[in-house]
Parts: structure tokens; sequence; C-alpha cells
């Protein structure tokens, strides 16, 4: 029997531009780690934060991964306890899914300590305990594709349903995430209420467009579609130069390019050879506002999170 | 060189429930056939409209087919003319876009008789103008499917683009139309101008869901998405007798069932072995409310308009 695992989440892009609240997918350049060992004692407790730490608690209900371990030791009625160490690779605040990767991470690891471990499906609820802790409502845009890789859609809430959605296999994604914190809670604060029944189709077309050029493997059908009539007009001046980074990647050759979850980091997607001058034309549209800013290029497959060490 | 050629054009289901505005199917088992005959007169003519006809306008510039004739007419800049004979098989005012049917067809048609025969996807806007004579603006959520084949998704008007989106083999389309009229304009007219972030959230889920079922053949998630949170509420009461047709086509074992176009056909998705008791629980629930109707089931798989006699 295991007694000691570390898993590993990926980081995601929740929205994917044109899919707000449904829609992410899983970069496999960056994610966080939770070791998790089983102990005899029935609580969940926080050892240690390591990484890019930041000040998280480590009072594990105010924590999302010590929140979504539990919630998932309270609906199992555990006898026994686990004892964490996170160790964050994503920055927080950056619109990379964060705190959903901790707390996948850390359900996935404690999951494979259990005497019958659950289907991952039953996992998405014990993880958006977690990120209730983070953004103030349940949401599984980052949660979905962290736990089961790649593109997905999730539909519902309390009876999610989650559709792995083929990415062609040419494309890469592009990310730039400039020094800067951008909370969940205050881009998400700004959105309006309403959406003109014009917009919404506009946006419904985008989406179904963007959606079948996936399936299809129509690069053309996915750069048409890559625009973000609703969410991004109303977000993109809370990221000082946003409009230059993304001229610049659909300059350098970009299929699209838009706000990674609630910002501040920048996504495209590109294909393979124009991964690298995308990456470049976004770097220097943040420097040229007086930001620096990390970046990867990532594939977008993946298996989701998942135990590395046991 | 062709002279005189006679074309068919399938009745349309457009909005497909999940997709206001911007999906439509084709609906073999029922349509409109228009006859063109080149003339020398450059000029373009209605000579008679028989079938289903209602009180059409033979002018041509206020019938759909004659306007969309006209449009391609002048465009083209022809030196001779068109004469043609309209054949109705699609009630007026149901919601099967009887409109965009004998537009469609007529152009089809008429490009039989040019010199140098166009490609289909410039037949769409002169279509479109014959659609704004019956509706007051142009949509292509009829004309496209039409013109095209199966379940198709149009993305913009200036430029549309146009992708044909799979549909399971094994679904057939049931059909009640009631025997009352309801007109578009009227139905476009009740719709609110705003839509709240939460349902756009959720019609956004469902449409996606619904194109993933499509394309990966899941009838469950077809099944699960098939659910208008939008329109549907706003349009429903204008039927009499909706919520009992739905209820009664899914308690018969549709996977979705909602309003074909404006209104008022109802159309639901069913599996073959479904489609008979979903028709006989249509049938009788709007009978039980006083309306007969007319109903058909159909495969959605088409090859679009076409010329049928040359």
């Amino acid at each position: 029997m295991l007694t000691d695992v570390t898993a590993f989440a990926p980081a995601t892009v929740a929205n994917v531009g044109i899919g707000f609240d449904i829609l992410g997918h899983t970069v496999e350049a960056v994610g966080d780690r939770v070791r998790l060992r089983r102990i005899d004692e029935p609580v969940v407790r926080i050892r240690a934060i390591t990484g890019i730490a930041g000040d998280l608690p480590v009072e594990p209900a105010r924590n999302t991964a010590g929140r979504a371990v539990q919630a998932m030791h309270a609906a199992l009625a555990l006898d026994y306890g686990f004892e964490m160490d996170i160790e964050k690779g994503i920055p927080l605040g950056s619109g990379l899914g964060g705190s959903a990767a901790s707390a996948v991470a850390a359900v996935v690891a404690a999951n494979a300590l259990l005497d019958e471990p659950l289907p991952r499906l039953q996992l998405l609820k014990f993880a958006m305990q977690g990120e209730i802790v983070a953004s103030g409502s349940a949401h599984v845009d980052n949660i979905a594709p962290c736990l089961f890789g790649g593109l997905t859609l999730t539909v519902g809430i309390d009876h999610p349903r989650v559709k792995q959605i083929p990415v062609p296999p040419s494309l890469r994604c592009v990310l730039a995430h400039p020094h800067m914190y951008l909370g969940t809670r205050e881009a998400r604060a700004i959105l309006k209420t309403d959406i003109s029944r014009s917009d919404f189709v506009w946006a419904s077309a985008n989406l179904a467009g963007f959606i079948s050029g996936c399936y299809s493997n129509d690069l053309d059908m996915i750069r048409e579609s890559f625009n973000d009539v609703i969410i991004e007009p109303q977000r993109h001046s809370l990221i000082p130069g946003f409009k230059d980074v993304q001229r610049g990647a659909m300059s350098a050759g970009a299929l699209g390019c838009s706000i990674s979850g609630a910002g501040p980091t920048v996504f495209a997607w590109a294909e393979t050879q124009y991964a690298e001058a995308v990456r470049g034309a976004m770097v220097a549209a943040f420097a040229a506002h007086g930001l620096q800013s990390d970046d990867w290029i990532s594939g977008m497959e993946s298996y989701g999170a998942r135990v590395v060490k046991a």
C-alpha cells in the first residue's frame, strides 16, 4: 500500500478566449507538485509550501490544496489523515490556474493513497471546493483540464460533464506572464452582468467555429473564430500593453491571442514553426510597456494531473 | 447549353435549439422547387406560383426567389433574363425555411443556366437578398444548410464562413407543424435585446457540448446539451401546447426538442427506433390543444439544393 506519493498538476489556460467559464487547456511546461503522506491521525495538514510560494496560507481550510483534500477526507469519512508539502511552480495571480493545479495535484495524490481510489470524475468536486477558497465561486474551467488533460469543455456545475476536445497536433501554446499581480476576484468584478443579443450571436458563432475547427483540424476556421467579443474587451485594460502584445503575436503568425483565465498572462495559439517568433513578439511588447515577463512554449496534449513519484 | 432547369431545395430547421442564428440543418422530406427558363429579354420574372402557395407576391422584387435571382442577375450584369415557376412544398410561416428554400432553389437553377456557373459559396449572398424580403434582415441560418446540405454552422454575414458538422447517422429529425401562422418578424420582435452573463455561459456550454457531441458521435452529450436556455423560454408561449409537445417528445425518447426557426413547427432529434413514437407524441400533444399538424420524419444528411431536372 502506498503511503507517500507526489502528484504533478499542469498549469491551465481557462476560457481559451472564446469559451468563458467552460473551456480550458493544459500547459505541460509548468505546474505544481504536491507530496502527500498518509498519517494515522484523521486530519489534513500542510507541512510546507515551497517554490514560487508568495504568502499562501498554511491553514488547510484557507489553502486551495488543503481545502480540497479536507472536502475529500470529510466526504469519505476516512479514519486516517494526510500531511502535505506543496511546491508551487505556477506564479500566483497569473491567470494560469495555480490554485486549481494545487487543488488537483493534492486530490490526485490523496486518491492514490486511498484503499480504494475513486474514478477521476469524482475528484472534480473535491478540487472545486479548493477553487472556491481562491476565487470565491465554483469554477471548473481550470480544474477539469488540469485533471483530465488537453483541451476540455465542462458543462454544468452540480453534475459536470467533461468532454475532451482534440487540438490539432501542429499547434503550440505560447504564454507571456508579465510580472504583475491580478486577482481573479477583481478581474471578475469588472464584468458586466448583461450581454447584448447581437454579441451573444457573434460569440456563439466564434465558439462553434473554434470547436468545429479543432475537431476537423481546420486551422483557418480556428483562426477566424479565435476572437473573444465578450470578455476580452472588458478586461484587457487591466493588462498594460495587452493590445500591443496581441498585435505582436498576430503579426508574428499566431492563430489567436487572448487573456489566459482572468489574466494577466496572455496566451497565443500558433503553429509550431511560428511559436518562437510569437513568443519574441509578445515578450518584446510587454517590455515596451515596462513589464518583464516569463514565457513558455508548450504543447497542449497532456494526461492531466498524475502521480509522478510513489 | 441548358435553357430550362428545375432545382429542388430542402426545408431547413434553423437555430436547432441551441445555435440561434448560426446553426441549421436540412430536412430532406419536404422542399420547394423552382423551374427557370433562360429568356432573351434581360429581366427576371415570375410566371406562376403553385403548391402550398398562400398569397405570395409574383412581383419579383417582393418575392424571395425573384429578389434573389434579381440580385444575381444585377451582380453579373447579364444580357439575358430568367422566367420562373415556383412550386411551394414548404408551408408559409411554418418555421421550416420556406423563403430560404425558394430563394436557394432559384439561384441554384439560375446558376445552372449561366454560361459559367459560380462556386456554391458565391450563391449564398444572392439567396440572402431574397431572405431579406421575407424576414426583414439578412440571416443565413436557413440559407446555408439549404444550399450546402446537412447540419451547417455559418459564421459571419459579410463574408460568411460555412462549416458542415457531421450528424450521427443513427439520428432522425421529427417535425410537427401545427396549422397556424407565425411570422418571423413577430417571433423576432418579442426577443429581449440583452442576455444575462450566467445564461450566456450556460448557453455556450450547451452549444459547445452539442457540437462536440455531433463530431464525436456522443449521443449522451448531445442529449444533455440539447437545451435552449435563451430563445425558447421567450418564444414558446407563441406556440399553443409547446411545453406538452416537448414533454411528449422527450418522454417518447427524443434527444432534444425545440422550436424550428421562428416556429410554430416543433422539431425533435431522435434515434431512428424512437422516431415514430416521438412523432405520435408530438402530434397527439398538439391535437390535445386543438391544433392539427403535418408531420415528417426525415434524415438530416443531404446534398443541399440541387438541379433535379434539366
